[in-house]
């Protein structure tokens, strides 16, 4: 059952800002990148309920976001995006996200992030988002990564 | 009858890329602050049909952008966003977009955008939208700048 | 001797994603709005070493950056970006950052940041940076917040 | 000689706007992730004079950019970039690019756009950037696409 899910993308020049180097607002995108790439992985779209009624039709809210930054990327580095599942509750899902530059073979971690995220559904007539249980077939096929993994 | 709205803004550190300068995709996000400000300052939103029903329920996708830049504009640089009417056709409107960068009281044109949008409803049954008529609430308030200030 | 700044912004269309309100990732874009017109309120520029030689050519790379989202921002939104210093070392500053919502008088909080930068020269040798003291003229107009602001 | 390149990406969250679809602006930074690609697949980069000195340290500031709309793109959906050297000349390139939206093995084309990039050297002494001559090195190895294929 997966835990873990590593997505590669290349530094774009519009990813970049005039310090030369990825503006830090981007790994946050990057992060996006890597759990929607493992959504798709398990069969699922993190954004199915946009357009489609039934019994899934969840949405996934960030509630936190954070990064700490080591090293910088620029411009065509190519990054792998490492997300980790450090936590799933009933109703949220806490992945790891680490950051590294590919050189070759070997990948060196630049930055680390994490990231919450809420399972809601909504209440078509009023429109009104309400946290909810993870649909089983979702919780189903994601757990947590072992621990020494995430320290 | 309004053709013509200023808007301001300050060019971000988000807004450069690695060459120091603002990034080109960036100057269409700027048209488009003018023209949702000139909506506004016309007691409109842009959007208010995203989320309320009513007669005036329409959208305005962007059928064409264009933009001929001359100098670059860089970080805290002011810009002056100078939207005009060029052209209001029944169903689509095209602005003309000047900007200038501000130096006290001077202005000095770095880069000119044309934008046409049209103007479409919704069908809530089938999610289609089709062009419509620009609402005449919303017509009878914008006309065609002058000739000799589209020049 | 300032400990604190308060900037102003609109969600604009382009800050929205498909699920209707603003992308969490633009937060962190928003809160740099609010460090940089802090910096500029001192009469310093967050970028003033990029293109000039001179004593104060420092850089302020990000190390940490966090939200945390109570409730969503929309287009056309008023938003307060509250930035607050909650810690001044010798070689980084932490920031507090509140986003609140404007209506009217009131200001309701939305989401809560925070945000470490570090103090960097560039050895134009050799291109590298390094963390080194916050230039006393800008330290000296830098204090931390009082801590029952910061609660 | 090559006159054509095609990319690939997966439009993201981050790229879509409230009105559930990318958001105009997105389509010119697929452009630029084009043709970076394109010139990488020369053996070129787009910014190697960024950070290098040497006799091909140039740089290619966007002149125009245009963007014509059909369809929209959404999120997940795959897109192919097509670049298309429109025309090149001694110190300029315009190439004409088709986003196709890609189903199993068919690709229906969306937009169609443009962008022409001028060749200019840096003096570092000055600052000041100039049109010059593409290096042979380069030019030799891009030429003009057939006629039939730009109709």
């Amino acid at each position: 059952m997966p835990y873990e899910f590593k997505a590669q993308r290349r530094v774009e020049f519009s990813d970049t800002d005039m310090a030369g180097i990825m503006h830090f607002s981007n790994f946050f995108r990057f992060m996006e990148t890597a759990e929607h790439a493992f959504f798709r992985s398990l069969q699922f779209s993190i954004a199915p309920g946009q357009f489609e009624p039934g019994p899934h039709k969840v949405g996934w809210p960030r509630v936190h976001a954070s990064c700490d930054y080591r090293k910088p990327l620029r411009f065509e580095d190519m990054v792998e995006i490492h997300l980790l599942v450090a936590e799933r509750k009933s109703k949220a899902i806490t992945y790891q996200i680490r950051f590294g530059k590919i050189f070759g073979d070997t990948v060196e971690e630049v930055a680390r992030g994490r990231l919450t995220v809420v399972c809601v559904s909504f209440d078509p007539a009023s429109g009104i988002m309400k946290s909810t249980s993870i649909p089983s077939v979702i919780a189903d096929q994601i757990q947590t990564a072992p621990p020494e993994l995430l320290a």
